[in-house]
């Protein structure tokens, strides 16, 4: 079992990732800079996880306060300041310090200060369980899914399925999202092997997700991205399933560049194509992903490889960190309350009623 | 202008494309082992121009000949084997030395070795010629296809024009065969800016097509290969043209690993994409492109790039280096005899006729 992230009679551990798959470096701290500062270099990366992450981090913040009462408040700020700043985009991150902040509003003036301590960290501890569970209802709703749309599939035999980037352990601290999904219906005896394309530029599936599967013990083969469709003429994946960044209310989910090449893929070969994120991934506010703003990253992703040059470094590059799948390419949308099909536009709302 | 490969004055220059683009090596060399080594090492790749080079590789060794008429025939032998040895699943460079061991045949009894020689250098300056000479018909017939098929957009605008893998002077001695044609596309002003997919494993696109665009003066950008399915939904791309490996006498056709993917994408988004090949690359003995043996090539093309391990030497890995595009997919396939579109089956049929 991958111990991503882990917290232990006061001890925070992690596993520094930015050297996986070729070195596998587990970290215990007690210092909360210092665990701001693997957040910062990404060796904790994935969006649940920093979410994650930050609770326990200011956890540490907290265990090494020597002040008084008094004194805390301006201590807690700083702290809370000094987390948010490590990873200033990760929406997860926030959702942290503020479950944090608003007990401390809520106790800070009934409470010691030891019993105000010990609530946080039970909060901390709670965000850590929740990204868990939600992941394990992803998996069982996904694997019913599943069952369903390729039951006669399964009569035969068992399933290859394709996934991208990175959406396990890694990325959530439970199971995963779609790589959830995969290894509950990989013990439930459904698959065969997975098929992780590498995902250009930063290769998360090619490095993590290979690295998952293998911790894991389930068969898999990597594969460039722009192999899938091969593959998928020659009958040799059955379904795909990816996570997902945003999701507009009718859908069109955002997700790593690359997803929306295998869906149409897909699509054409009439192969299901699910997306498997928490109700949070949800963004009901906007009517479709034209919306979705896309991020553009820095070109030398592309014209340096872990280091190494392998462009000119004025070589001009088109670098969409995520692109937006159309609804009408996804089978199914997975989330811990259910799995959404048929109409997005009403199914999704519904999740929020 | 690049400068791909010549041979003046008895001295043959060629570019090593092993370092490109980070490094622009030309060498020159009178030594006919030289040249093999060049082909054997990679440092000439690209299938029509290696029968360049092979051809011109003889030559060189003829130059080099000390012997008498009656030795020249164990000598010639030797030094057609060692040249087919450098390279021996290119057809193009058997298509050069069978054109050389031709004229030997029906020669050297009557001819001086002399007289020999001459008719032999002739025929090596002519196989590099037609090579020109194709890629110039090619891109003739294809700029006349994206006038006629886009004259709509071109009434308003210019065009972005995506490709895959290289297909320009370094892989052929002329202008190339799709890059030719986007090349005269370009001159007549028809062109605003060419995307080149990345083409992984080996980044063809990346590294060689940015290189001779940024030679040409042709405005571009370089994508990771999935990102092209979402530039065409953003309305960034109006067409698409790729080079051939092998053409099945439906119109099917066996390209680098990934042309399948941009295609499917094309047609789904109503986006013109062509084909550009000698009318040598159509297999007329095959009815289509389940037909086309679709190498697989060793894992370790992904693990590694650059020398730089980026994966673990043990992880799984499928490698195609080739994938078949159904006709369907495919708005027209551009030969140095005309352009084809329509039924594959009966236009290609008429080139041979």
């Amino acid at each position: 079992m991958i111990d991503a992230i882990s917290f232990t009679n006061g001890t925070l551990r992690y596993l520094d990732q930015r050297f996986l798959p070729l070195q596998e470096n587990y970290v215990e701290t007690r210092s909360h800079m210092e665990a701001i500062e693997a957040i910062k270099t990404l060796a904790v990366r994935g969006a649940p996880l920093i979410g994650v992450a930050a609770g326990y981090t200011v956890i540490l913040g907290l265990q090494s306060y020597e002040g008084t009462k008094e004194e805390f408040p301006a201590y807690f700020d700083r702290l809370i300041a000094d987390v948010e700043a490590s990873r200033p985009t990760a929406v997860n991150l926030f959702f942290a310090t503020a479950k944090l902040k608003d007990l401390f509003k809520a106790h800070y003036a009934a409470l010691s200060l030891e019993a105000l301590f010990a609530a946080m960290n039970a909060a901390a501890v709670e965000i850590h369980n929740d990204e868990i569970a939600n992941c394990d209802n992803m998996s069982r709703h996904g694997v019913e899914l599943i069952k369903q749309d390729l039951a006669e599939t399964l009569k035969t035999r068992k399933l290859t399925v394709l996934t991208h980037c990175n959406t396990g352990t890694l990325a959530t601290g439970g199971s995963g999202t779609a790589l959830g999904v995969i290894k509950l219906a990989w013990q439930e005896g459904l698959i065969e092997k997975v098929i992780t394309a590498e995902s250009r530029p930063l290769l998360q599936g090619l490095r993590l997700t290979a690295w998952e599967l293998e911790q894991e013990k389930i068969p898999f083969y990597s594969i460039s991205d722009s192999s899938s469709a091969f593959l998928m003429q020659k009958g040799m994946i059955d379904f795909g399933i990816v996570g997902a960044d945003r999701i507009a209310s009718n859908g069109d989910t955002a997700n790593k560049i690359g997803t929306c090449a295998h869906a149409i893929s897909a699509y054409h070969h009439k192969i299901p194509f699910y997306i498997a994120a928490p109700v949070s991934t949800i963004d009901i506010t906007i009517d479709n992903g034209t919306q979705i703003p896309i991020e553009e990253r820095n070109g030398d992703e592309l014209r340096t490889i872990f280091g190494t040059q392998v462009a000119t470094p004025t070589t001009p590059v088109i670098n969409y960190a995520f692109d937006v799948t159309p609804n009408q390419f996804i089978n199914g949308i997975v989330t811990d309350k259910k799995a959404v099909t048929g109409n997005y536009s009403q199914e999704l709302q519904k999740l929020f009623t």
